[in-house]
């Protein structure tokens, strides 16, 4: 029997009017050979069929239920390989647990989930099962975030002694104006505690930061002091959030959706001993290097000067921007690649897990957790 | 009868290993409903056959000779709605004349053609087949060139008094050197006289600033004095060319691949009497606009500043980069829809047709080949 | 009897090889009829009579004592009208209190002094003496500062509901490393707590922060929550920092001098409920402000666009750098121009006290005795 | 008899309301024993004298003629060292010639004059008389401009293959506009053909790309192919200029006064075989330098990494701008230190004469007369 290439997915979520569903969909459009086979796309039945329909499913395979979906597909010879997960925050537990109790591979959105105990409870799960469980915290997924992960872990900086970083929006500025209006009325259900869970600006962009800083320096959380606000809505909207690493060593990171003048400004400074580390997600094709007493570099994706990781993930010539559906789509390559590997029963080596897993989806979650605990203690410092 | 939706396409060149194959297929992949159904990949048939068998086509539709799969689909019932054009150069014409000959619509890489008589032959032929005929002069399809054009077209900076665009590159840099070493042996057709046509910097990227700047202002060159560098190899790496246009406006154009420093950076500044516009390429999601006595404007894709085609097209939150493969795809989903209003009998109105067509084409190879003969004769002005 | 306009000054500290003094003195150069008429320049005698002489002062008139200079001057027909205080920190106060208490105006570099109590006690003394008294907060002598605060004031932005600001330097990183050696033999009063005070860090560059947002916004700080880090040295080298401000609004402030890649960072957002406003002093020509659904708006010093004090005191065509020189230029401007009302007797307008005042000096002291008190108590909020 | 430190200098044109004149003044400035000592300020007796009064002049040392003050000056022992000449263009020559037949060191506001035999003329004089002659191109004096000069004279990048430089302006484009309005209603000479000579664009700013090119690469002009632009004016408001030097390689120039958007802004891009060295006016205590396969790399003004000449000039630490003045300043400084040893009687060594000198003075005027012809005869090719 020959090696697997071909693979299909399922997607739980996701509906023709998801942005999230179509964004990993079309990420996974650039491999060739991964195909989409069954779905559970919605909750609401006729949407979910429709769905299913636009996208050239086969009807037998368009659930009306995932715990249906994860048991009859784990029992088909030609059943799905991984599952996406791409609703909201509320559901990603019980969507995720289905689907490791059948063994099936999962892709989950981020957060991982909205409570603690149900986070290390998917972990467990996910350790025994022996799945490939990643966390679309995809922003790593870019060629140049990962050349900073590289250079940081090759020593280039030192030791990192700081970290600056933020993530910045504006979307829901126009909530809070003079007129006191309600953030209540925002027809998104990211502002919904009932499905974002217990936070907003942390829970949906913050977890990013603490994502790809620990990408990019393996730096663990020690304790955060954070300042919350909500500007008069039930969620936070804004947070600024003192950090500690395990290792002593201080970082700051703010979250905001209501800074006027930014769209998904992600910017990431990482402060060493012998020199400087700088990426920005609206720029993600460029790396700011500062290595002591010489001129400050910028790599560009694409370039010769580029070289590991970075280099195999680059697709096209440089000064092409890639851009966000490719962060996606490289996730989607490492991790459909330790798919293929795994179905054929090859090992799995460091660099072919080089995707956010389920431990960096616990991680984040304890993040939040912290941070917004630490918000209602008036800033005091709270262990993760 | 119902509506067509779903389109079926053919690809001549493009086998894997084929850069702009891929980004064809994978644009067109943004699309869910537009699929590759024939193709004729390659001159060396296990080339061509090995891809047709990796894209998953039926074999019976992958051919070894483009006129024999121009003439075959255009007889099949679920023949190819169009067929795209990715070979090298100087196959452009032969390959399109074969699809036009058929009344199949097509796409068709830049630049159109070598030879202008070829060009204006192609030009009879479309116009008399009545094909929808594209020239992926893909830079067009950017959202914030498509506001660029339309702030023009509105006005807001006046009367178009000058214009300075550039598109530089340093690939080719490293073969000039102090080496004297010939760049001849460049494995690629680019350089290959025999392939790209009678240029290699002028037709492979002076061409997109023609296209780019016609696409914003809608004028139209007169003449050009062009200043043509080759630094001791066959083909031309770099031009300075005097442009003036038929309103008596003067122009600036540089285009050169052996600049350190730049990857693909086409920059365009278009100067009216009442303010500027300006665009850069290696950061398509701005747009800078100077209206005098005003502070400078940036207009970001994707913010609520943006209006019109641009709002339009525009897919991803405004800070998230889309990047090179939604320029493509934006040409692609405005293309495809064209082609699905004419199969449906409806109606094509301008804005529907707002992608470079096979006049650009011709225009291009104007453009191209007055360039090289201003070269030729010590920048004598050449008329168009 | 006539109007004054000629202006006499002596300096305190400032001797040839002192940065500080030269950069004072130049920039009071650019007022042509604003000289330097007395010193102290040194407490090394031969140092300070050899500056005096370099500097082509009457040899009477070089005071081997500040005190002695102060009684002196304020006793001569021709005595100085105002006296530039530019020693070490730890003189400050008894250089400033000693011609407070002679009834002539002190212009005093940043931070007023070391201790709280002194820095009450010098307000006390300019409020009963009726002197102008200016500390040397100097970016707040941009214009483009200066168009902030007007645009704030204005309501531009709404109202203030957060503020992001640091102040980023590189010079003391190489004294970090990985080598442990000690920062203790730094060859600058600086980092010498003897002279600087209880802070370096905070001191030297977080109170510019917290000065140019006070100028800028107005807003008063409550209290503040601050991780300091001294890595291994006496003296403070980071500062990360929460804000809250008597309004209630957030902010945060961070200043490092161990920051790789970055010179003199000072980088100001103030974010509004209708917009937001950012000014760099790296590129201190330029002003991004932000109006809610419009594009970003860009300002720059000497066009058309700008209007108000900026206009006013901007002195250059647009795009012609002025520099650090021309802030402090502006802060004389304005001072000197104020000494002279005064000295004729005509009312002095809110407009003529465009600079920092002791007031700012005095909230300069409290905000780094309560960050360094905050820093010490592991990031308790402390009241200012 | 000792060294002479203390210099005496006398300046023509500049009255109080000249911009160049307060900006000459005031970079003489910085150097703290050059003192004004003489004047013929302006044609107009009352402006001469007022303008002598109020900058604290002996009135005997204010003149009515600058061949008076010439031949005076010249006969004083305690005479002026220099003479700063800052007229309108058409005086230059007069002024100049009256000077050098005096034997006193010239610094001259650029063009040099407005004729090339004039400037032939002055040439020979100054070679006879052997004074020191200055023309203040003053972009020169920025300390990063000498970093680019001296890293293409080590070789950094290789033999420059190529030259893309402009410089932008916006503040003639009021005048052109859709109503036609004439610009020959401009209250300045720059726009008058009887004071500015026979260019204005290319005289008042196209002569400063000549300049900063030839400073920074040591490449002579062989011959310019012009689009010359007058919108309706009486003089060049706008032109693009293909330039080929003597070694045979292309170079662009391009300067506009109608070019929404630009304040001051003289871009130079020197391309090389082995790399790039970009450098901004706008932002001038930064430089772009690219080494062909190494991450493009950003040399700061006041950073460690920065050496020689730009080491040497440069004032203040990194990240506190220098600005315009400052360009001024270094230009003063290094050519006072050079009269300073020529009054002393020191040899002069080639980085002494580190200031454009008449010869690059003659260079401007050949350059202004060469592209004015080319614009003249439709773009022809004009040698220099």
């Amino acid at each position: 029997m020959g090696q697997r290439s071909f693979l299909r997915y399922g997607m739980v979520g996701g509906s023709l009017s998801s942005f999230m569903g179509n964004v990993h969909r079309t990420a996974i459009g650039f491999e060739r050979d991964v195909i989409l086979t069954a779905g559970c796309f919605s909750s609401r039945d006729a949407v979910n069929l429709e769905t299913g329909e636009a996208l050239g499913l086969d009807p037998a395979r368009v659930y009306l239920d995932f715990s249906e979906m994860a048991r009859v597909e784990s029992e088909r010879d030609d059943g799905i390989d991984f599952v996406v997960i791409v609703t909201p925050n509320n559901v990603h537990y019980e969507a995720a647990k289905a689907f490791l109790e059948h063994g099936i591979n999962v892709v989950c959105e981020k957060p991982l989930c909205i409570e603690l105990d149900q986070a290390l409870a998917l972990e467990k799960l996910a350790d025994e099962s022996g799945v490939l469980f990643a966390v679309t915290y995809a922003y790593t997924g870019y060629a140049m975030a990962k050349l900073a992960r590289q250079m940081i872990k090759e020593g280039k900086i030192g030791e990192v002694i700081n970290v600056n970083a933020e993530y910045l929006q504006e979307w829901l500025l126009s909530q809070v104006g003079d007129s006191g209006e309600s953030l209540g009325t925002l027809s998104t259900w990211r502002t919904d505690p009932n499905k974002a869970g217990n936070s907003n600006c942390v829970g949906d962009i913050g977890t990013h930061i603490e994502s790809i800083v620990s990408y990019m320096t393996g730096l663990e959380i020690k304790r955060v002091s954070a300042r919350v606000d909500r500007f008069g809505h039930t969620l936070d909207l804004n947070a600024n959030i003192l950090v500690e690493y395990s290792n002593g060593c201080p970082g700051l990171y703010t979250c905001s959706q209501v800074s006027a003048g930014y769209g998904n400004a992600l910017a990431v400074r990482i402060f060493g001993s012998k020199g400087a580390i700088e990426w920005k997600q609206e720029s993600p094709d460029e790396l700011r290097v500062t290595l002591l007493g010489q001129p400050v570099q910028t790599y560009y994706r694409g370039t010769d000067s580029i070289y590991g990781r970075a280099a195999q993930v680059s697709r096209i010539p440089s000064g092409h921007p890639e851009g966000y559906y490719v962060a996606f789509a490289n996730t989607y390559k490492i991790y459909t690649n330790a798919v293929r590997k795994k179905l054929n029963g090859e090992p799995l080596m460091a660099e072919d897990l080089d995707f956010p897993t389920i431990r960096d989806g616990v991680a984040g979650v304890k993040f939040i957790t912290a941070t917004m605990e630490s918000g209602r203690k008036d800033s005091a410092w709270v262990e993760l």
